[in-house]
C-alpha cells in the first residue's frame, strides 16, 4: 500500500490527522492511480480553519501588490511544472493532454491567475465610493476568516480548488483559501498546492494563505462551511452535496456561493433550421460531445418546434451522435450517474433516440445519447424532465406550437445559460421577442446563435444564474473583477479621520489608476480640493 | 366592532380573505386605535404573489422613466397628505409629530423616494459592463417575481414596507412590491398604500406593482418568502422572526435580505475621556435616549478602560439617564422585550446602575437604563451579554487593560456599526491602531468620534454588516444606488445581436449620462467605433 499523502496545514506538509483514506482511479483504466489520500478529521479541519483565520488577519497588513506578485509567481511555477501537472491531471481525469489540458485548460488557469493579479493590483473591483458632502466613504474589503473552496471534477486545473477561478478570486480579494480537493484529482491538486506554497514564500505572504485537505465526511464538511472563523465558501459540484453544505452555511449566516447544476436550454427557432440546419447540427453535436459533454454549460435540453425541418434536424444529430467517438468519462461516479439520469428521463416519458447504455469508449464511458420528448409530456412533469444528465447526453423537446414553446420556457428552472438560434432574415424575430424575455430571467447568460460551452473570462461574463443553478442570482463564479466581490464585505467609513482611512479611500488616488465613484461620477482622479 | 380594513390586491382594495383579525394599540394610551385589520390566509397570499409575478413581467416592457415618475408622484402625494399620515403614525407609534415624524422622518421618506427615482432614471446602479473584444455585455436587471418587504416597527414612514427604503429600492430596480405591514402601524401603511396606488395609475405602471397585506401566520409567512414566483425578500425586524423566514427562503434558494439586530459597540479610548468626557457623555446620552433608543443603530454597548476617568464618565451618564425624560415606547411588545432583555443581562452578570423597571413615561415605557459589567465577566458569557435590549438601555463594559479590550473586540458578533472615540492629540493612536482593524471586520459601518444613530442616505452608506446583524455582509439596506442591487440579478449577454440588447448595453449610451464600464474604463460615452 502506498504511503498516505500529507495535507498542507499552516505552511507545513504534514501527516494527516485522518479518519480514513481513499484511492483515486484512473478513469481510462479503472485502475488505482497508485496514490492514497487521507480523509481529514474534525480536529484537523479546526486547525486548518484557525490557521486561515490568523492568515486572514495577517493579510490585512500586507498590500495588494504582494497578493498580485503571489498570483503571478504561482502562474509561472505552474507553467514551469506543466508536464508533470498535466500528466497527472490526465491520469486522474482521462481528459486529453492535447489539446485540452496542455493547450486549453492550463493556459486558462494561468491566465486567470494573472488576470486576478492585475485586478488585485488595480483595486477597482472594490468599487470605492466617496460621498464628500456626507463625509462617508465605502469599499469592498476582504472577509474575516478563510474562504473554503470546493472544486468540481470536470476542470482539474481551471476550477481546481488550489489554483482555479474561485481560488484566484478569493486570494485576489485578500482572503486565504482552504482548498478542499475534488476526490477525483487529489494528486493534481497536491502538485498545484506545492507550487502555491513555494510562491507564497517568494511573495512574502503568510504560509497559511493556501492550505489543502482532500476529503472529509459530510458532518465535518458542514462544520467547515459554517464555522464562526470561516469567511465564506465557494462550491462547484453536485446539487445534492451542495445543498447539504448550503443548509449548514445558511444556518450559520455564512455566505456560500454554489454552482450546482444546469441543463442550459437551447431554443432553435424554425427559421434558423430552415436556413442552416446542418451548420447548427454540427455546432450542437460538437458542443454536446466535447470532453464527453462534461461541462457545466453543456446544452442538455434543446427546444424545437414540430415540423418537417425539425424531424430532419433530429435525424442529422442522431447520425452525428452515432458516428462520433465516445469519450472517456471523469470516473465511475459520472458513468453511474449518467446512466441513472438517462433512465430517469426515460421513466418520465422521454424516448431514447440513440445511445443509452454504459460503454462505447475507453474505460469509464457511456454511449453518446439523445432522448426526445413531446412538449405536452414535458409540461406534465417538468421537474423530472429537467434533471441534469451530466455527460454526453441531451434531451430534445418538441413543442406543438408557439404557445406550447412559451409554456415550456415558463416551466424552465434557473440555469447558467440559455440560447436562442434565429434566422438572419428576420422570420424568427417575432417568436424571439416572445420567448427571449421569458428565458432571459431564467438564466445568468443569454446567447444568440452560439452554443453555451466556452465560458470566456470576461468582466461581462455571468457564470451564475437563478436557483437551482446557483444559490443567488447576483453573483458570478467566472469573470474578473466581478467574481472577487463574492469574497468581500461592504465597509463604510463614516466621519473616519483621513489618517485612519485605507489608501483606496484617501483624497488622493493611491495609484492614479484606481476607478472610484466620487459624488456620483466615476474617475481615476483625486477627491477635488474643497473650495 | 369597527369594520375590517380591506387589503390591496392586484390594484383593488377588497375585503380580505382572512383567518383572523387584530387591533393595534396606541402605545401612549394602551387603548385600541379603533381600526381592525385582517390576518391574510394562504389563499390570499397566493393571489398576491401571482398578481405580483404578472406585474413583474409587465414591468419589463415599461421604461425606467415611468418608474421614476411613479416614485416622484408618490413622494408628492405623501407630502400632500402629510397631516393625516403623520397624525395616524403618531397615534400608532407614539413618536412625536414634531420634530420627529413631520420634520425628520417624512422628509427622509420622500427624499428617499426621489433619490430612488433619480437612480432609476439614471440607471448607473445596474453597473453596465461591456467587453468589446469578447462580445459580452452585462448589467443588473430586475428579478423575476415580486419583492416582499417586511418593515420594522421603529420607522413607520422611512422604513415602511409600502413607502420606505426597501420599497423604494425594489421599485427603482424594476420590481413590484408585496408590502407586509408592520402590525404596530397598519393604518399608516394603508394610507401610504392608498397614495401609492393613485400614483401608480398616474404613472401608468401595472396596478399590482404595489400590494398590501397586514399580517399572516408564521406558516403563510414562510410560504410567502419561499414561493417559486417570488423574487426576493427584504426584512427588518426581530431576530427570531427573521430567522424563521430566512430558513424558509434559504431552503427555496430565494434571496432574503435581513436586518436583524445590532448592539453597535462604541469604544471610548482613555485619551478621549481625559480630553472631553462631558461632551462625549452628552453625545452618548442623546444618542441612546433619542426616540427612547428605538433605533437599529442605537449604541447598546460601550467599551471603556478601567480608571478614574471612566468612573467619572459613568457617573456623568448615570446622572443624565436619571435626569432625562422617559420616552414612550412603540408598544407593549417593545416594553415587554426590553424588560426581559434587561433582566437577562443582569442574570448574565451585569449590574444595574440606573433604571431597570417598566414605567416612568407616558403609556408604554421603561426607565432609562444603564447596566455595567466587567470585561472578564463579559468574556465568560459573551453571547448572553450581547443580546439586544431594544430601547432606552445600554450596557457599559469596563476592561481591565488593553489586552482585555482587544479580547472584548474579538468576542463581538457582527453589528451594523462600530465606533471609536479617540483624543485629538494622538495619545489614543496606538490603541486605535490595535483595536480598529478588529472592530472593522465585525461591522458594516465604522465611525470615528460620532455616535452611530443617524443613517445618512449616502451612496457610501453601509446599513448592513456581518451576521447576525444581517444575513450577508455584502449588501446595504440604506444608500442609493447600492441598495437597489439587492433586488436584481446579474444578466450577461453573449454574442447577442445589437437589436436584441437592452438600451443600457447598446453601443450608443442611451442618455449620455449612464455610467458604464467599457473595456475596463468607466465612461458616460459610447462604445468606440471599430477601427
Amino acid at each position: 500500500m502506498a504511503q498516505l499523502q500529507p495535507v498542507l496545514v499552516d505552511g507545513q506538509w504534514r501527516p494527516a490527522k485522518n479518519t480514513g483514506a481513499f484511492s483515486p482511479l484512473n478513469p481510462a483504466t479503472r485502475q488505482p492511480t497508485g496514490e492514497v489520500f487521507p480523509i481529514s478529521s474534525r480536529e484537523e479541519v479546526e486547525e486548518v480553519i484557525e490557521a486561515a483565520a490568523r492568515a486572514s488577519e495577517a493579510l490585512l497588513g500586507i498590500d495588494s501588490e504582494a497578493r498580485a506578485r503571489f498570483l503571478e509567481r504561482f502562474a509561472g511555477r505552474i507553467e514551469a511544472r506543466r508536464t508533470e501537472i498535466v500528466g497527472l491531471a490526465h491520469t486522474e481525469s482521462a481528459l486529453p493532454v492535447k489539446p485540452r489540458l496542455d493547450e486549453v485548460e492550463l493556459p486558462r488557469t494561468t491566465g486567470q491567475l494573472r488576470q486576478a493579479a492585475a485586478a488585485a493590483r488595480q483595486g477597482s473591483w472594490t468599487l470605492p465610493t466617496i460621498d464628500t458632502k456626507a463625509g462617508i466613504r465605502s469599499f469592498f474589503a476582504p472577509l474575516e476568516g478563510g474562504v473554503v473552496v470546493f472544486g468540481p471534477n470536470n476542470f482539474p486545473l481551471a476550477f481546481n480548488s488550489a489554483a482555479g477561478g474561485d481560488f484566484a478570486a478569493a486570494i485576489a480579494a485578500g482572503n486565504p483559501v482552504i482548498a478542499k480537493a475534488n476526490s477525483s484529482h487529489p494528486g493534481t491538486t497536491r502538485l498545484l498546492a506545492e507550487e502555491a506554497l513555494a510562491a507564497l514564500k517568494e511573495a512574502g505572504l503568510p504560509a497559511a494563505t493556501v492550505q489543502l485537505i482532500y476529503r472529509t465526511d459530510h458532518q465535518v464538511g458542514q462544520r467547515l462551511v459554517s464555522h464562526p472563523l470561516v469567511g465564506a465558501t465557494g462550491y462547484t459540484g453536485s446539487r445534492h452535496a451542495g445543498l447539504v453544505l448550503k443548509e449548514a452555511a445558511d444556518r450559520a449566516g455564512k455566505p456560500i456561493y454554489l454552482e450546482l447544476s444546469s441543463i442550459n436550454p437551447v431554443l432553435i427557432l424554425p427559421g434558423a433550421l430552415r436556413e442552416r440546419a446542418a451548420e447548427i447540427a454540427a455546432e450542437f453535436s460538437t458542443s454536446c460531445l466535447l470532453a464527453a459533454g462534461q461541462f457545466c454549460t453543456n446544452p442538455g435540453v434543446v427546444l424545437l418546434l414540430k415540423g418537417a425541418e425539425t424531424e430532419a434536424f433530429i435525424g442529422l444529430i442522431v447520425e452525428k451522435f452515432r458516428a462520433a467517438a465516445v469519450g472517456t468519462l471523469l470516473g465511475e461516479g459520472v458513468e453511474h450517474n449518467l446512466g441513472h439520469s438517462v433512465a430517469a428521463l426515460q421513466q418520465a416519458g422521454a424516448e431514447l433516440l440513440v445511445g443509452g447504455a454504459v460503454g462505447g469508449g475507453t474505460g469509464c464511458s457511456f454511449q453518446n445519447t439523445l432522448l426526445r420528448v413531446e412538449g405536452r409530456r414535458f409540461l406534465a412533469t417538468p421537474e423530472q424532465l429537467q434533471q441534469e444528465a451530466f455527460g454526453n447526453a441531451s434531451l430534445l423537446v418538441v413543442a406543438d406550437d408557439e404557445d406550447q414553446a412559451e409554456a415550456l420556457c415558463r416551466a424552465l428552472e434557473g440555469n447558467l445559460t440559455g440560447t436562442l438560434y434565429t434566422d438572419r432574415t428576420g422570420s424568427d424575430e417575432a417568436l424571439y421577442r416572445r420567448l427571449a424575455p421569458i428565458l432571459r430571467r431564467k438564466v445568468g447568460r443569454l446567447l444568440d446563435d452560439k452554443m453555451p460551452t466556452g465560458v470566456a473570462i470576461s468582466p461581462a461574463m455571468n457564470h451564475g444564474g437563478p436557483y437551482p443553478a446557483t444559490g443567488h442570482p447576483g453573483f458570478t463564479a467566472v469573470g474578473i473583477p466581478a467574481s472577487l466581490r463574492r469574497f468581500a464585505m461592504l465597509q463604510s467609513f463614516d466621519n473616519v479621520r483621513p489618517a485612519h482611512l485605507p489608501p483606496e479611500l484617501h483624497d488622493q488616488n493611491p495609484t492614479g489608476q484606481l476607478w472610484r465613484c466620487i459624488d456620483g461620477a466615476w474617475t481615476e482622479g483625486n477627491v477635488p480640493a474643497k473650495t
